[in-house]
């Protein structure tokens, strides 16, 4: 694969991530109330002004890093976007709960008012990424020890005791282990510990907890990656037991490749690449039509969920980082091409050129099925986090081959 | 139209019904635990051993009003499984709850295991369902008792007090009526109530309370069915508020139009006939490919459920009832038109004559997009019932023609 390529793509990358962040910084800010508006619209209008407290963290969160991290977006719009994002979840987002514990909505008013809470600890996940990254900008100590409890009880749900979060205990409900529990911890992890020797060490043990949660997921001799498995690591029966979501494999994989690379750790890295990397990638890829399938049943039964074949815009943003941070680890060539098969397939389909962002969902034939820029679950996040990182990746390879 | 197309209309209608018994005769049965597989793939293999409640219930239930209503159902094998069915809901359906309601499981295990509660009525709903036309086949007056006293827990949350529910109390979320829980309980009281005087005076004030409560999900001055509004009845704003769900108004529309004819009840009747049934079939068909829409929003925004242009078996198998019924009550020829442009589409889409039964989701396109006949919300109910409701309608037709 010749430079000028991987050149050429880079400067695709960083134009589309320019682009994006204009989209998010014209029509999300709510300049009365903070936070950010995430249903828009096709040409940018607000349908909704609910407010998503996993998509407010992860503005606040992507904002932040870009500014932190990258000369050109360091500019003070963007700052005062997250503080204001920041500042609304600190007030608004924590509720008050029954056994006195650190619960957060799920979805709240534009001005705040609580509309929901899950009965589950990614809200809480997305506020502790929010103000770890928020407290590295602003150097704000209060923040960061506020992410650190959040932190302690995320973990003291998943390891110690989740009756806190209300779900009620049931004699038929198995203990499961869900690929979102471990990766997003791992991802916390990593969140807290960068550049912080003493959290890291704190976060060490729990890290490799994680991974081990995470590599559990590997089943049938090696053969498939399963979103759930028993807390044993076993496969559970039915339909739970059988589902694959390609995308989130992905995703694993790539935070295992970061946490082989920081460590050296070679035997990681090279399940990741194999298992999580090219695995899901094989299986998941639509031969037909191209694309991710959003979930597969591993024995070929057809999933229950009635989006099982549609093409979402994440499994390729997170596929994107995968292969390519794969790539860049192993020089494999043909992690490249798979590379370049989903980029074709990404930028040919989801990027609206007309309207700005790319859209969300297609049909399994690849027609836009839903036609927002944002959603209740799509805001600015894995668009703008893929681009980064593949920017970053880019950066590295080409620098490596001056 | 000739008596001929409506006499091939019913001879097919009847043979569809015989073929969709039969499947679930054969198929669905679990005689070692009693209850019913649902999850049921293309060519009735079981896919997946978790017994929904809804679905458990709802199979209860037409299974015994097949038996009690209809000669040719009147068999041994019929009243078996259902009272097989009925044991193991009243032996398992009800999970004990801190508040010391009746709460029942939404999702239990092979054996009747709890696996998952959902915080809403509508598990109750079909355990009161199941319960009440059981009752009528064993003429087992504990069971009716039961069913009335489930009833009354439903009432208490519905119109006293929800928070047995489970849901927590929040700022943000407004008390809110959807169409579902009025439809329900008004379809509750018309299944409690036939021929039982005493229970049909008892519960006369709440059958004209969901009427009006259905009634207020008329909105935009009567140019639209909305499926949430306020508990006082006005628009709600969002996503939430504009939302339409086209088979859910037909559905609510023919409930309406047997309270009407209970009653002789015009302005109700005309009311049901042009905005719960003529509205939504007019808003709800898709013009491009045929079919109706599984969600619309009033505004013309992209609804945010992914499957909002996806065919839906149960909206069509509602329509079908909903027009015939209308025809019937009216004599109006363009409902007997729309009911076969339903019929057309339905009938060439839906049945699979080589596995059986029905498919359940297609795409916007018309083509299979998940290829189960039964799923964790597609059970032995809306596809009987619809045939059985039309051949009935369409024996009163067509005695009425000769």
């Amino acid at each position: 694969m010749s430079a000028v390529k991987l050149e050429e793509c880079r400067q695709h990358i960083r134009a589309q991530l320019d682009s994006v962040v204009d989209f998010w910084l014209k029509y999300s800010h709510d300049t009365v109330h903070g936070g950010f508006f995430t249903c828009i619209g096709k040409d940018g209008n607000i349908y909704d002004e609910l407010k998503y407290v996993w998509l407010q963290g992860r503005q606040v969160w992507m904002y932040c890093r870009l500014y932190r991290t990258v000369d050109r977006f360091r500019k003070p719009e963007i700052l005062k976007a997250a503080k204001a994002g920041g500042a609304f979840l600190r007030k608004f987002a924590r509720v008050s709960s029954s056994s006195g514990q650190w619960k957060c909505a799920f979805c709240l008013t534009r001005d705040g008012k609580a509309v929901k809470v899950q009965r589950s600890i990614f809200s809480e996940c997305f506020y502790v990424m929010a103000m770890d990254e928020l407290s590295r900008v602003t150097e704000d100590q209060d923040m960061q020890l506020e992410a650190e409890q959040m932190m302690e009880q995320l973990i003291h749900w998943v390891r110690v005791d989740g009756s806190g979060l209300g779900r009620p205990q049931l004699p038929g409900d198995v203990p499961t282990n869900s690929m979102a529990v471990p990766m997003m911890l791992l991802c916390l992890v990593q969140q807290l510990s960068e550049d912080r020797r003493g959290v890291e060490q704190k976060y060490a043990e729990l890290g490799s907890w994680c991974v081990q949660q995470i590599l559990q997921h590997v089943q049938r001799d090696g053969a498939a990656i399963l979103e759930n498995v028993s807390a044993d690591g076993s496969e559970l029966p039915g339909c739970l037991g059988r589902l694959q979501n390609p995308g989130h494999a992905l995703e694993a994989g790539w935070f295992l490749l970061q946490y082989a690379a920081e460590r050296g750790d070679e035997q990681i890295q090279t399940t990741a690449i194999q298992k999580f990397v090219e695995l899901p990638y094989e299986s998941g890829w639509d031969k037909a039509h191209g694309g991710l399938f959003y979930f597969l049943d591993v024995d070929g039964h057809c999933p229950t969920q009635l989006e099982w074949s549609m093409k979402l815009w994440w499994p390729h943003s997170e596929a994107l980082i995968a292969l390519l941070m794969a790539y860049s680890q192993s020089r494999k060539a043909e992690l490249l091409q798979s590379f370049f098969q989903v980029y074709e397939y990404t930028f040919s389909h989801f990027p609206d050129p007309a309207g700005g962002e790319w859209f969300g969902y297609l049909t399994q034939e690849g027609k836009v099925a839903l036609d927002f820029k944002g959603g209740p679950f799509k805001g600015f996040f894995h668009v703008p986090r893929c681009l980064y990182m593949c920017e970053r990746i880019l950066d590295d390879l080409l620098a490596s081959k001056e």
